[in-house]
C-alpha cells in the first residue's frame, strides 16, 4: 500500500516506446492486412506495453472503482435533482439496479464503491468503503471544496484502492462516479486546468434548462474568480482541492495509482475525465496508462479532448456516468487483447508474407 | 425453410412504431436521466421492438454467418494478394486463427461458413457448407458476375442459413465475408445502387497503391458501363447478379432472411454493407432489423452511409472484414439488452419520479 501521494507519483514511469514497437511488430505479423484492425491494434499494443511486453496480455479480472460524494456547491442551485439522490443511487448501485450495476455484470467487471463523503450512511456491503467522514464538500463558489490535506488523503485512498486491487489479482481498472451536482466541479476543473471559458463548456448535466445552464456557468465563473484570488496560479493538487469534489479527488488517485502500478485504467465520461485531467496535470505520464472510453454528450467534452489530445473510443451520446461507458470500453479492450494473444501468424497459416496482405 | 426469394421478401414487415414507443417508455422509467444512455437506448428499444415487444430482450445465442467466394474480376489486377489467399483464409478461419475466429470466440458468437464458391475444396467441418459448385464468379468488368438464377439461389441459401439458425435457437445474426478482390464488386454495387462515382468511392481494399486504386476505379467504371449497356436500369436483384459476388449475394440473403424472421442482424464493414445495400434496395424494410456495426476505413464508406441514412456504431478505422466489427457490435447490443432487462425502475429504487432525473 502507498503511504503518500508523493510515493505514488514517484513510481510513475512512461510506457517504453520499444515495447510499443515490439507489440506493433507482433500485430503486423498476424493474418490480416497491416493495420487493418485500426484502433483495436493501438489498444492491443498499449495493453502489451503497459504490461511490460507481456504475452499473453491480460485484461481480467477487471475492477471498477466507483467513487460517490455530495457537493456543497449544490446550494447554488446548479442541479435540478434533490441531493438525497446521491444516497439513493449508492444504494441502487449496490443493490444491482443502477446502470453501472447492470453493465458491470454484463461486461464482467467487479465493483468497489468508495464513499468519498456523502449525506447518508455508507451501506453495509463488503464492496463499499467510506474513506471520508465529512458529508459534503465545501461550496466551491465561496470556499475551497476541501483542504489540501483532505484532498491528498482522498487521492491516496484512491491509489490504495488500486494497490489493494492489484494484490487481489485485478489486471485492469476503471473509474466511475455518482454525485448530484458534480458536473459543476468537473467543469470548474477543466476551466482552470486548460484555461477554458465556463460559458463555453458548461452543460446540462442530468438535464438543466438553458437558463439554468447560464446560471451554472456564472456560478463556475464566480468559483474560478474566488479560487484565483485565494490561490493565484496554483499547482494541480491545490486546484483539485479548491475546485474539485471528494469523489473526483479519489478517482484522480485511482488514475495515479494505476499508472504507478503499471495497470491500464479506463476512464468513463465527463466527471471521471475531470479526475483524469487532474491526474494528468499532476503527472502527464498517466496518459500512457489511460483509455478514454466514450465521448460524453456534455458539450464541453470535445473541447477537453482537444486540450488533452485524446480521442475517446465510443460516440454514443451517453451522459449517465457511473462508469457505464467504461464497461463498454472494457469489452473492446478484451477484444483487442484476444486479437493480440490468439490470432495466427502468417507462418502459422502457411501464408507467404512476401505476397500477402502487406500494405 | 424458405422455398423462394419471393417467399422471403413476402414475409418482411416493418417493426411496429408503437412497440418502439413502448420500449422507449420503459427505458424512460429506469433509474437514469431520460435519454442519458444515448445510443444504447436506441439499440435496446429496437431490439425489444424487433422481438415483438419482448421482455426480456434476448441476444443469445448469436450466430455469425460468414460467406466466402472468389471473384472473376481478380483477373483485372484489382487486388495485390494472390487469389489462393481466399482458400487459405477459409482454412485459417475454421482452424481458429483468423481475426474473426478469435473475436467470435471472445464475443461469444458461433460461426457458420457459407462457401459460396471459391477456388478450393470446402474444408470438412461441421460449421462449413458449400452452397455453389462454381469456383469463381464471372469477371464483372466483361460479363455478369453470375446469372440471375444463381444469384437468387445464393440469396435463398443465405436466407435459409438464418432459417436453420432460428430453428436451432439463435436469437441474433451477423454477417461477414472473405474473398480476395471483393471490394471491387462491393464498390460497383454502391456506385450502381446509389449513383455514386467510382472515382470517388474506390479505395485501397487490403492495401492497393494510389496508382492501383485509379486502375481499380477505371475497372469499376468499365463494369458499370458494361452493365448499363447490357441491362439498362435494372432491378436490385439483377444489379446484384451483374455486379456483385457470390458471397455478397449469400449475405444479402442473410439480411433478407433475418428481416423475414424478425431477428436482429449485425452488418460488418465495407463488403458486408454492400450486401446490406442490395437487400435494402430489394426491400427497404430490412433497415428496421439491421445494426451497422462500424465505419470501415475504406474511403467510400461514409458516402454510402449518407445514402443509406445510417450511422454506424463504431469508428475504429478497421478494414479487415470477416465480421470483426460485427463481433464488437454484438457486445454493445448485449449491454443495451442488459440495460433494458435489468435496470431498476424509479419505483424499484424508491425514487420519486416527479423530482428526480427527468429531463
Amino acid at each position: 500500500m502507498f503511504v503518500s501521494v508523493q510515493e505514488v507519483c514517484g513510481q510513475i514511469s512512461p510506457v517504453r516506446k520499444d515495447l510499443l514497437d515490439a507489440a506493433q511488430d507482433h500485430l503486423d505479423n498476424l493474418t490480416k492486412p497491416v493495420g487493418s484492425l485500426g484502433r483495436l491494434e493501438e489498444f492491443a499494443a498499449r495493453l502489451s506495453a503497459i504490461g511490460g511486453g507481456a504475452f499473453p496480455v491480460e485484461t481480467d479480472p477487471a475492477l471498477h472503482v466507483l467513487a460517490a460524494a455530495d457537493h456543497g456547491v449544490f446550494a447554488e442551485g446548479v442541479a435540478q435533482n434533490p441531493q438525497e439522490v446521491t444516497h439513493l443511487m449508492i444504494v441502487n448501485i449496490l443493490q444491482g439496479g443502477a446502470g453501472i450495476s447492470v453493465l458491470a455484470r454484463q461486461s464482467g467487471m467487479d465493483i468497489v464503491l468508495l464513499d468519498a463523503g456523502h449525506k447518508g450512511e455508507c451501506p453495509q456491503d463488503s464492496r463499499a468503503k467510506r474513506i471520508n467522514d465529512l458529508e459534503v464538500s465545501g461550496n466551491l463558489a465561496r470556499e475551497d471544496a476541501m483542504s489540501l490535506e483532505l484532498c491528498e488523503k482522498l487521492v491516496l485512498a484512491g491509489a490504495n484502492a488500486v494497490a489493494e486491487g492489484v494484490q487481489k489479482g485485478y489486471k485492469i481498472f476503471s473509474v466511475g462516479e455518482m454525485g448530484i451536482a458534480n458536473t459543476t466541479p468537473a467543469t470548474a476543473l477543466y476551466a482552470e486546468y486548460f484555461g477554458l471559458d465556463p460559458k463555453e463548456i458548461t452543460g446540462p448535466g442530468a438535464g438543466l434548462s438553458k437558463d439554468c445552464i447560464a446560471h451554472k456557468a456564472a456560478v463556475i465563473a464566480g468559483a474560478l474568480e474566488r479560487h484565483r484570488k485565494q490561490h493565484g496560479k496554483a499547482d494541480a493538487m491545490q486546484v483539485l482541492a479548491s475546485l474539485g469534489g471528494f469523489e473526483i479527488a479519489a478517482l484522480c488517485g485511482v488514475v495515479l495509482g494505476a499508472a504507478a502500478l503499471k495497470k491500464p485504467v479506463i476512464i468513463d465520461g465527463f466527471i471521471s475525465t475531470s479526475a483524469y485531467a487532474a491526474a494528468y496535470c499532476i503527472n502527464r505520464t498517466v496518459r500512457d496508462y489511460a483509455f478514454l472510453s466514450h465521448a460524453s454528450a456534455e458539450p464541453g467534452y470535445q473541447k477537453v479532448m482537444d486540450c488533452l489530445g485524446e480521442k475517446p473510443m465510443l460516440h454514443f451520446g451517453m451522459r449517465l456516468g457511473e462508469g457505464t461507458g467504461a464497461s463498454l470500453a472494457l469489452q473492446i479492450l478484451r477484444s483487442a487483447k484476444a486479437v493480440y494473444n490468439e490470432m495466427a501468424t502468417f507462418k502459422d497459416a502457411n501464408i507467404a508474407t512476401d505476397t500477402y496482405l502487406q500494405k
